[in-house]
């Protein structure tokens, strides 16, 4: 029987790796480069799309976001939509993360022809989207100080699967207790010599080296 | 097919919700009381359940601690530990969150006998923890101020279920754009006269008037 039951999840799970591939070719076949942006509730993910938008459309990349939510709320999508970019938002009903069929079918709501950027905003939670590839170019982790220097220790899965991470919230670290060496430490066990850029979304602290990052990799049309 | 589906699901809860039933009655045969302690990760489960220790071990409280988490590491489980109080650590081996079997196992291997409290530390996540019940009396969520403001707008789920709330981190307001007012709204929509104490882990604030609330919800022997 336990047998049997996992040959039904990895089914599922080769199910949606090649709808990921799909979607990394529709994106591809534009020539737009895309990121996953996953984090626990309140690290800032739509604060730091907002930023990296408001930094971008000077430089006339063109941007489309898709924002993930587990309820029928529009405050993220409607922040995005303000900041001058198009949003497809997508309601996951209550399931705790994104999944590949989830974006390819916002994929059809999107003209993704002018396309430079997409970046997808998954839901808030440090364990379940980690299983399930998008077809993003990258995954993206935005940890917050905040929650303390011991996540890498005790989310392990999310950082195994990262191209980036971003330390966010870094203008709080005089008011914390967050020993920057033991949380680079627990990330270095897990993805050893993983990109990192510390930021603060809110004085704009470090996205400089975080822009300038992205920007290399946004192919030339 | 779809309504197949949804009958094998409602099969699952209620076999979760029966199992429940029994945690519940295996506690209430020892006359203790027990709390399901549920948060995004980093929101302080672990210092709140610390500080509600130690405030309580000179009142001559017996408690047990059950700590449930997504890796193989004890982090919480030490501190716990530290404190002086018997703690018994759930693995959930990558699962997102506790369910009754899972709090039932861990039952077995406790000495509940001389308990007056058994607290819960759920897994660090703000969605699949809210559709579990495990046997406790009280479901109880910890939100953190740096998370936001807007939190029970787009986590509804969990904040419907709850008996009480701890808004933490309340030390950090002054650093944050956060409007408790609008925070409070979202609270009320969803669970209208819901029990909420503003408390600081870190400095002690607030922690008295839940302390008080808990010490006369633990029967006596």
């Amino acid at each position: 029987m336990t047998e049997k039951r996992i040959k039904i999840v990895e089914k599922i799970m080769n199910a949606n790796d090649q709808l990921a591939t799909v979607n990394r070719q529709r994106i591809e076949a534009v020539k737009a480069y895309s990121i996953n942006i996953m984090a626990s509730p309140g690290a800032g993910k739509t604060s730091f799309i907002i930023a990296t938008i408001q930094a971008l459309l000077n430089d006339d990349v063109h941007m489309g976001v898709i924002e993930g939510d587990t309820a029928p709320v529009t405050i993220d999508s409607d922040k995005v939509s303000d900041a001058g970019v198009p949003v497809i938002q997508i309601n996951t009903g209550g399931e705790c993360h994104l999944d590949a069929l989830m974006v390819n079918n916002a994929l059809d709501q999107m003209d993704l022809e002018p396309l430079d950027l997409l970046m997808v905003e998954n839901v808030g939670n440090l364990i379940c989207p980690a299983a399930f590839q998008l077809g993003t170019h990258s995954n993206i982790l935005i940890a917050s100080v905040p929650e303390g220097d011991d996540k890498p220790y005790k989310y392990p899965n999310i950082y195994r699967g990262l191209e980036v991470l971003i330390i966010n919230k870094i203008d709080l670290l005089p008011y914390l207790d967050f020993d920057m060496e033991y949380f680079q430490k627990g990330v270095e066990m897990l993805n050893p010599g993983l990109k990192t850029f510390p930021v603060s979304c809110k004085t704009g602290e470090g996205m400089e080296k975080w822009l300038e990052w992205l920007k290399a990799k946004i192919p030339q049309k």
